[in-house]
């Protein structure tokens, strides 16, 4: 190997809610034990008022920043963005990454498992929330000795929890920076999680979720990324990446082709990336995971959206990407409109969604201004 | 029966291609038999010059205006606009509407039976394209004695097929009206059709195309429909139609809404949607059809796309949607741009890309003004 990676970070896995403390969840379970993995990057001052906690999106983990192993491959989904002189700058703050309730990365989830039968919770799991989520997230920072957070930043899925932070403890969120996310869970981003969940469940070696002894339903979860993936790109990018080259290879598999001969890149492109998450992910978490996200509402059970949000009085930086097709600009938009103390800054880029974890130029700026101020 | 419903129009099929005459097709099979389903409203003139051909969408039919029997529902996909005193008036013009090659509606498509075998040919077909769809068109208005085609029109994948008419047949074709169409079809669009057709070739019950004598792939037809409604489909008209209602019916079969206990009317409707297709419509069809749809690429062959658009001299009235995510306005005006002689015009609606079948006012205005020009 070319480089030598030091200070390979290992993920921490902590146990923080047991019989005697169960969580109580969303859904009215009290559900315990709860295994959360996490990362910290920095040093937590003694006041313990420097933190600043990452929330990671749909098929994200607690890996962050730095390297898990010597292959340069091992690389954290936000590295560019944490560490040394990066806008979350591990010399001023103690960063806190975790794997949320319900991942397949170390916190407990639906593939753990439930030590009360022996085999992986599968469908028995409780339907967490973004919510419950949080809460998790809360426990582990008291555990860390935590006391006020800088910030709370993340996109996606990590935006929603982001905004349940400020709303569930204020006392502690000090601002917030939620990235190319939503405040509601819209019908179309609903319906597009619930596509990607019924390509799951459509296949048969699904097994109604029990499939852990036999593998995981590869085609399904397959597809199911397929469907998400072309709502975290843009046509634009598809336009100047891939256009409408062929490839070269025969897919003689699929009768279909017979008269084709080949795929468009963008197919290849598209199963390529469905692979690579079956390889990556676990089924049943997609569906848990995917439904968290429809559930999600800032303004369920606390009244109108928009004095909900209106409460949120600490400063706020949104960030939204002009291509997006999933959160759509005009949401962000719509919802820093409704903080009082908020500010509103653009990501311009061809690659939709998925920008906030691509454009870390145009995203450190506008970060780095904002924690200095 | 409230309304009497006078008028009973009745879809003629005709042989057009035997084996002493087969169609050549771009794959280089030469296919026969091939009978067309077709539609006729209005009188031809002597001369042969008052035509209009209509060309249908992905899941349309010959079947555009009137009723094919006693119930208001068997009324015609586009009604609103052919009829007397209509856009497409029945008093001055003689309107061609015919099910594409490769369609499951009365034309030779992948479901009809092989007289060789006494079988559908399931994925024997051979794939068409959008050109050989318009090469059957042209013997079907030959056959009916029409020497020249006032305009050629049609939406989507409709469209693709007028603006193949006026390169294919620049004598007969003296004016077109895409709405909502590519030139060539884009990569975000083919991807949306791989997923379609993974989610009916995933599903067992499709068996490698020979599933005529067990039943639909069911699932995976109404997943692909339901992928392609969250195209066809705006975020804007979810959020006013559904916002986040909740669908009172409990999902108990599926255990994932045990804590939820219900769905979101999003998702309801988009089963829905998917349903009502699988009772209409064929899935290896719909493999067929997207595919002839990604192949769409008006360049090919004929050299460079720019040159290719602008050798159409003839009056062309382009029409695009804002709120079209599939075929967005920005490529309907780049589209436009090309041709020396165009109109562009706009619709404004909440309904993307479907506004083609709704927003029959906006339409109307701008086709009556073009057509008496």
């Amino acid at each position: 190997m070319e480089t030598t990676i030091k200070n390979i970070i290992t993920t921490k896995i902590v146990r923080l809610y047991d019989e005697t403390n169960p969580l109580i969840m969303d859904c009215g379970d009290l559900f315990s034990p709860i295994d959360v993995a996490y990362e910290t990057y920095g040093e937590l001052n003694s006041e313990g008022t420097n933190a600043i906690v990452v929330c990671h999106a749909l098929t994200g983990s607690a890996h962050a920043a730095g390297y898990s192993s010597e292959d340069p491959k091992s690389i954290g989904w936000w590295d560019s963005f944490i560490g040394e002189g990066k806008p979350l700058d591990t010399k001023k703050y103690f960063i806190i990454s975790s794997n949320f309730l319900g991942g397949c990365y170390g916190t407990t989830g639906s593939s753990s498992i439930n030590p009360g039968t022996g085999k992986p919770y599968g469908l028995s799991f409780p339907q967490m929330t973004v919510r419950d989520m949080v809460r998790v997230q809360k426990s582990l920072i008291d555990h860390l000795g935590v006391r006020k957070l800088r910030t709370v930043i993340g996109g996606s899925l990590g935006g929603m929890q982001v905004l349940e932070w400020a709303l569930m403890y204020p006392e502690i969120v000090e601002s917030i920076i939620p990235i190319a996310t939503a405040a509601q869970h819209s019908p179309w981003a609903i319906g597009l999680n619930d596509v990607a969940r019924q390509a799951i469940m459509n296949d048969p070696e699904w097994r109604s979720g029990n499939y852990y002894e036999f593998g995981q339903p590869e085609k399904g979860l397959a597809l199911a990324r397929q469907v998400a993936m072309l709502s975290y790109r843009s046509e634009k990018e598809f336009q100047q990446r891939f256009g409408r080259e062929r490839q070269k290879e025969n897919i003689k598999e699929n009768p279909l082709h017979r008269n084709t001969s080949n795929l468009f890149q963008i197919e290849s492109y598209l199963r390529y990336q469905g692979k690579k998450l079956v390889q990556r992910f676990d089924a049943n978490t997609y569906l848990y995971i995917t439904r968290a996200m429809d559930i999600h509402d800032v303004a369920f059970g606390r009244g109108d959206l928009n004095k909900v949000l209106h409460s949120i009085k600490i400063p706020s930086l949104f960030i939204g990407i002009d291509s997006d097709i999933l959160y759509p600009e005009s949401e962000q938009k719509n919802i820093a409109k409704a903080l009082p103390n908020s500010l509103y800054r653009e990501i311009l880029s061809p690659y939709g969604h998925d920008a906030f974890l691509i454009e870390f130029d145009q995203m450190s700026n506008y970060v780095t201004e904002f924690l200095e101020k």
